[in-house]
């Protein structure tokens, strides 16, 4: 698909973070069941919840444009999960795995919080102020995300690795 | 280099931004060339005299170390700047390019901030608050940057490639 104007890169940027939210939903129940802490095994199967909702929320952006819901290979976000993968697999000390899937999931939260920021802007600027609420909902939601991250790793977890 | 506990780990991901910093290098006088609106340009421009302190920063913390400076193959980085090179060359609408380019660059700024804050945290665990003063001072700059590109995206240039 040839990006000609912005309502064309709305459409290319919709799927490639379509893509991304797939290969997460992949991803998060590996990151769950490797999960040392508690507290962390949560966090990522309640993100797993969430990550349902945010696909179905992209799938009705597809649906306001008139285009079927179809993602588009992106390589930053397979590049993340793929390291995150190694990462879990290599490391045999939990608290520092547990730190490494921390530091990972952030990474996929930021990718995640630029892809929505940009789509929220375009969208307003587009006329379609009702996907950008649709999609400030799944914003609100990375950056909920990614703050509670922070703290774990801030707190219990990373003193331990350390 | 095996990943056997924080300490590794925070060199792990110190090479991983290093490289990243050395690809952002490599990337935005392509990127200031090609932009079409002249505040966009400045801002790459600005960002590439700010990224070679940066470089300096990460060195003066492999310094703290006692390691040489190296970088680490990052997939994601190279994910984020192989599209934007690739949007670059395809998209022939000068200012829906400059909004592509500008998307990028966040997705390159939120890449390096997920990065610097996970090292932060890391180092003051670790007992190196020097290394942590240091790339805070990054870390600011990076959202500072991110900052003005959403203001850029929103204002302007975005508006004319609607």
């Amino acid at each position: 698909m040839a990006v000609t104007d912005l309502k064309s890169l709305y459409l290319h940027t919709l799927k490639d973070i379509y893509y991304a939210e797939k290969q997460v939903l992949k991803a998060l129940p590996k990151m769950a069941k490797k999960a040392d802490s508690p507290r962390l095994r949560s966090n990522f199967e309640e993100h797993l919840a969430q990550t349902k909702t945010q696909v179905q929320r992209l799938e009705q952006v597809f649906e306001l444009l008139g285009e079927r819901a179809r993602g588009k290979k992106c390589v930053a976000i397979e590049g993340i999960i793929e390291e995150a993968k190694e990462q879990m697999d290599e490391i045999d000390d939990a608290n520092t795995r547990d730190a490494a899937m921390i530091a990972a999931a952030q990474a996929v939260e930021h990718y995640e919080i630029t892809r929505y920021g940009t789509l929220v802007s375009w969208g307003k600027l587009l006329g379609m102020p009702e996907a950008s609420k649709i999609l400030e909902k799944t914003l609100k939601e990375e950056w909920d995300t990614d703050a509670k991250l922070t703290k774990l790793a801030e707190g219990r977890l990373n003193k331990e690795a350390a």
